[in-house]
């Protein structure tokens, strides 16, 4: 049995991608899957509790393949980046990474990705959980745009925990990890071209190896287990309780295509007028003021079952104000804490609220200002 | 354990969306699920070949959900459906069902959707796993076309077997039963709109019910149950036994966006004069002579393991002259039968071909005319 998630069996094929890694989580002794982007995804190891503690103690590879890669090259690639998403990339440098919501031409989410530049005319868009590749690609082509759209055979292998930078020194060497917050550095190790950023999907520190070709894939996994054997290296993946602590949202749980980056909280991407290139920037100029948002909220009683769906938020005359999206029990908080939207009237810090778990029982929910650490 | 199916665990989220039926599908016992359009689709019941015996005996309603609805409504709604596709719609009649490869600009299909006509200006597209919607939306976008784009709350489900046609005339009358193939018939029931289509993902004959409104989900799956008690109607899903027997193909595992409609034997639909304001027929006019093709291919020895990663094909100086994207082993037909696609030197039937299966062992193959039914 998995600890705190609740998981049927998932029949595979081929429409569920593998990954250039997934014999080595196999053998690793991975537990569970989700399914992201039409790809395996590991979700628990030994139990997300044991995998919680390590992950903030040590240092974990994760195998996050996943985040597939969309490459925009040519002479409109700015262009048509910039079409998708209210951040202003006029200023982006050839180094930099940038969380960029990626919004329709109503204002409503699409995906939440990284963007890396590699340079003025050619970006990878690193995705979250949907086809934007679709949505580029419409663009491009009814706009008649010069780009090409596709997406390489670039695999991102996460390395996360405190003991990342150790790990990445030892076998990339200092001046890789001397690398700032949300930029890279690309090198080429034994005839392999690697990307190499400071980021990843925890708030533990660490990096992410963005590997350009399948076949290597075992080769660099190998790599890294070997050199980080003192250092109690494991195979991990995302972490539910982890995530939750730190704000660090899931589109399709916490947002989706019904929200706008404000409701999100993402508010401080949208830069209207800098990137009026936008075509969802319209719609956002009348939305600044959200009518729900995400809140963090605390769950009283004990430790909840897992969230398989969403759980609605009740104000005390029973009405529904909102609904929790992500939620687990915390060792270190020693608390039930949660991701919910909720609406403007019932959002405030301290707020009392309840939730329906799907058994009927009834928990008590207290809205937070902010999220944990 | 799950017979012929190799099946790790599968974490839940609300990423991955629950059905209208999803409470009814687990009371009748689903032993497991696969993920498709960011969704829950029931994989087996009792056992794939128990599924498979009991849908060519009897009727199984299958919760097809997944199937997601894309409505595309407007004075440029026909236009923009023509966009993304090769098949001539122009004499396509309201009452309509075709199915119709959507390819981007390049030829490259995105998916295989039965497309449903309303009226002139009202479709929905039901589509099969990858993002279409977002297709539509970068295309509406770009060339500002009048139209919407957006999920309606519709959910599929299908009644698949030899006494479908029983079951559907005493649910709702012998005026539904007489649709003809392809064809659909719009009604009312107890306040609850449904689109009833004869249509569905196997050779066994029956329809497809497109329930307007989740929340009437339950009581039509139990309407339903109701009816066909005596008709041994049970819980089902689309078996890969009987699809392959019938040359059902599933995008993502027999035909990716790698390949073009005539890669993936579906030139009958491509009328590139006709269907001229189609973005992709520049493309694949240079493209009907394919250099590799679907082929149903038969697999010698003792029943396959579950094929959850291309196989790769290899000719008999061993070099790799295609890949094996579906495998069964097919209790009435007594072999193992499956789905490849071949290269244009080794596709004749009759050629004889090997795989390696993924614990290195060697199986061989040998070449069909055509699917088994």
């Amino acid at each position: 049995m998995i600890d705190s998630v609740s998981a049927p069996q998932l029949v595979c094929s081929p429409r569920l991608r593998r990954t250039p890694f997934s014999r080595r989580v196999e053998a690793a002794g991975v537990k569970a899957y989700t399914v992201y982007n039409h790809m395996l995804l590991p979700s628990v190891f030994r139990s997300v509790e044991e995998d919680y503690a390590h992950l903030k103690s040590a240092v974990q590879i994760w195998d996050v393949s996943c985040e597939r890669q969309i490459e925009i090259a040519g002479p409109d690639a700015a262009k048509l980046v910039q079409m998708s998403t209210p951040r202003d990339l006029t200023r982006m440098q050839d180094d930099q990474c940038y969380y960029i919501p990626n919004v329709d031409a109503a204002g409503r989410l699409l995906n939440d990705p990284v963007l890396v530049k590699l340079s003025d005319d050619r970006y990878w868009v690193s995705i979250a959980d949907s086809d934007m590749l679709f949505y580029y690609r419409g663009l491009a082509t009814a706009a008649a745009l010069d780009v090409s759209v596709f997406e390489p055979d670039v695999s991102p292998l996460a390395i996360q925990g405190p003991s990342a930078d150790k790990l990445i020194e030892r076998v990339f060497g200092e001046d890789i990890v001397n690398t700032r917050f949300f930029r890279h550095q690309r090198i080429r190790v034994a005839d392999v071209d690697m990307l190499i950023a400071r980021s990843g999907w925890s708030l533990q520190g660490g990096f992410e190896i963005y590997l350009d070709g399948s076949k290597h894939g075992e080769s660099l996994w190998d790599t890294l287990f070997e050199a980080g054997e003192d250092l109690d290296v494991r195979a991990g993946c995302p972490n539910s309780i982890e995530r939750i602590e730190g704000g660090l949202l899931s589109f399709g749980s916490d947002m989706t295509n019904e929200h706008t980056p404000y409701e999100a909280g993402l508010g401080k991407y949208c830069q209207l007028d800098a990137a009026s290139a936008c075509l969802g920037c319209d719609a956002l100029s009348s939305m600044s003021a959200p009518v729900r948002q995400i809140r963090a909220v605390e769950i009283d009683g004990g430790k909840p079952p897992a969230l398989t769906e969403f759980w609605p938020l009740h104000d005390r005359s029973d009405s529904i104000v909102g609904r929790v999206s992500s939620a687990a029990y915390s060792p270190d908080l020693n608390k039930n804490i949660a991701i919910a939207m909720v609406d403007r009237a019932h959002w405030d810090e301290g707020t009392s609220l309840y939730t329906r778990l799907p058994d009927g029982s009834r928990r008590d929910v207290s809205v937070r200002r902010s999220f944990w650490v």
